[in-house]
């Protein structure tokens, strides 16, 4: 069938049958992919791409990674899929590799199918285990789009999606467009703390069962938190007996320079949820790391959850390959000492010359530039522009990941100094030229 | 590293390790499973297992269809992941094909990861089309265990985990423990239908966005819905200006010997949503097939929802792979022959003979044998016992899907006449042993 294949027939196939998430679907005009390698990927005319959205963030060790397709391609000749009620190899060494990245304190995984369904579980038994109801989650963040995992998401997009009950959102730290008039991070952090003890006073601590976080907000634009927020979250979950869960399904397995985004800071979670990087997304895979105590309590009680592709074993091959992929080759030293020497000084430069840029912001690979028409209003660049630069991105060779006026700037892990200087060539010359149409 | 494996270790890594869906993790003691081929399951030590759960009912095509494997194989070694904003081929393909095998209203597909997800977004699109809130489901149901999923599911499953609103649950009829006095399936339809309109008229018609329903019921215990069923929901959701949402999940796609349970009755519904039997579970994927009106409605309005891993395509390529093997070897024949001639038949001669099944009921190779302590009274045999037959049946070499007082006979569709002569010999056996014991 691939010899005759064009980019045509792919797209007008698409546009004939295939319904696409988060759009309005006569608006589409979906980029074609015929195949990739490394950081790049191609279409049936030879049109070549450097992937630096790493698709949704998640391919953090490049496309087509040969022995980790060599695994896939060896697992699914034995054992491709098997019920979760069995005990199957591939299961127990990915659970078992997972576990040996997360502090001592964790003790299990259960696995699910990406990121939302691991949110949905460890709010679970965050519920059942405190025997309290509601979720704090922050209102910047992105946390899935299943019933509960959208409720707990803080973007718009709940909105049109707030079924679930028992979620409460707050405001997390982004000293940027801060929400506690702070000036500086110091003060962004200590005020961010004060006002989410004031939510917990206000709620009612007993009703609360878990403050849901992504260790670094990803979707929200990349979000750092200043120095001690993490570890005042923390203190703040003991002190009131409600659970801590992060949310690493993006910001985990690399993508900041770390096997886990948490590992920046000095915070030990109660749960741990996790997707995306763990195998790349070259199978769907996602899960939940469960501390002792939790682990303990499903010991004499039933856990009221499941589903049928609770680890699979291909998705449980292409962990255990990809996580030690990215042991043997380094690939998480890479994502910071690139993040670190290349492409964060470069990103620093870029919004040091163009007023454009209101902000580069980020850590290991996983940046952004925050684009404002205004630098002292901070305008966000209007959506409009953004998709023609977006455009003009592409027109080079260059994928990006672009969320409302921002550029995530996010490669594979693996990407070299010579692509991180490709990029920021592509990202001087277009930012330039919008800049003399746009920037106030 | 497979030269050394032994199901000791296996089974210590599970335990170690993995937590387990829907259990008492200290209560499991999971069967290890090395390998399999076709109706097939073999462990470390050379144990073999005919397979007559299909695991969790998904593997329609049995296990490793060499062909599906090689497609697999090959979709890995040229593209294994993308986003789903791109135009991929094998996800054309697939929604191609899917559709083929719906009503000719039906023109798009959005890929969700399994069954719980498609139900969450078909919910979400009834919502959101009918501007209405709540959503009908079976008290005999299950959608999965996703926030809104669990809260549309019907049995107790549900209760630990109702943190979603806008759920209400209606009784489907089953003869065999009727809710509605009925002594004929006639009168169990009709008493049944008069039952929903009038939750209808309860709830209020305008405040409903749809009906989800199995087109028939599976882990609820196979409930062929009676004739005419199926006819009147679909008058009643037309009446009223609702949705009728399909779960075709586990009926779906050859279990019922048709490609879709639906083709078993003349409804035509508004969304249907597969999982598992669409590609076997060979590489986790569910969908929602939409009617045009909805994705009409759709062309000019934003789709808030969608997942890192809709339309992945190693999933599509099983899903291509897998639908053109089923119409090739006719395996959906193949199942609606097997289940006429032999299993169906078969277990009913069972029930003739042995006091403690209840009931036999089914259709293609979809049937339930209800176990009884007493006939007459209808007792549900007591869980133990049926732990201890699970075991039996296990220890001579056959896998059940056993659900509460239930031995669910699923195999693969492409099992054959020997194989189910095996099986029904193995229950006559079983059975008729634990009857001198348990039977009143
Ligand atoms: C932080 C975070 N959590 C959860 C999710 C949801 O993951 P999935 O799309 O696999 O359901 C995402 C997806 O982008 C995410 O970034
Ligand atoms: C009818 C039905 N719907 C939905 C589901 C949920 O599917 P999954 O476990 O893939 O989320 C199941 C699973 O058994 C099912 O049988």
């Amino acid at each position: 069938m691939s010899s005759e294949i064009t980019n045509e027939y792919v797209h007008a196939l698409d546009r004939q049958f295939v319904f696409h998430s988060w759009s309005i679907q006569s608006t589409l005009n979906p980029l074609v992919i015929a195949g990739g390698q490394g950081c790049t990927l191609w279409d049936y005319n030879g049109n070549q791409y450097l992937d630096f959205s790493s698709q949704l963030v998640n391919t953090n060790i490049g496309h087509q990674h040969p022995k980790v397709i060599a695994a896939i391609q060896e697992q699914a000749g034995s054992l491709v899929t098997v019920a979760p009620a069995t005990a199957n190899l591939m299961r127990g060494e990915a659970a078992k590799r997972i576990l040996s990245h997360a502090p001592s304190t964790f003790s299990k995984v259960f696995f699910t199918n990406a990121g939302a369904d691991a949110n949905e579980n460890a709010m679970r038994m965050a519920r059942q285990f405190t025997g309290r109801d509601k979720i704090l989650s922050a209102y910047r963040s992105y946390h899935g789009s299943t019933g509960s995992a959208i409720a707990a998401t803080g973007d718009l997009r709940r909105v049109p999606n707030e079924f679930a009950r028992g979620h409460v959102h707050f405001f997390n730290p982004y000293l940027y467009r801060t929400e506690f008039h702070a000036t500086t991070e110091e003060e962004e952090c200590e005020r961010a703390l004060q006002h989410l003890r004031r939510v917990i006073e206000c709620e009612g601590a007993n009703s609360i069962a878990a403050i849901l976080l992504e260790s670094v907000p990803g979707t929200a634009g990349i979000l750092v938190p200043p120095k001690g927020y993490m570890e005042g979250v923390r203190a703040l979950a003991s002190e009131f007996g409600m659970l801590l869960i992060l949310d690493e399904v993006m910001a985990g397995f690399g993508r900041t320079g770390r096997w886990l985004a948490m590992d920046n800071f000095d915070v030990v979670p109660d749960l741990i949820c996790f997707a995306k990087g763990v195998n790349s997304g070259y199978v769907p895979a996602g899960g939940v790391m469960i501390s002792q105590p939790i682990a303990e309590f499903y010991e004499n009680r039933f856990f009221p959850g499941g589903l049928t592709y609770s680890g699979h074993p291909l998705a449980m091959a292409a962990i255990v390959a990809t996580l030690d992929v990215m042991a043997e080759e380094g690939i998480v030293d890479n994502a910071r000492m690139i993040g670190q020497e290349f492409l964060g000084p470069g990103l620093k430069a870029l919004a040091a010359k163009h007023p454009l840029i209101g902000e580069a912001r980020g850590v290991g690979l996983f940046w952004a530039l925050e684009m404002v028409s205004d630098r002292v209003k901070k305008t966000p660049l209007a959506a409009p522009v953004m998709a023609q630069m977006k455009a003009a991105f592409q027109a080079r060779g260059l994928l990006t990941f672009i969320v409302e006026n921002r550029i995530h700037v996010v490669p594979p892990c693996i990407v070299n100094p010579a692509q991180v200087a490709q990029a920021l060539a592509i990202f001087d010359e277009v930012i330039g030229e919008f800049s003399s149409k746009h920037a106030a």
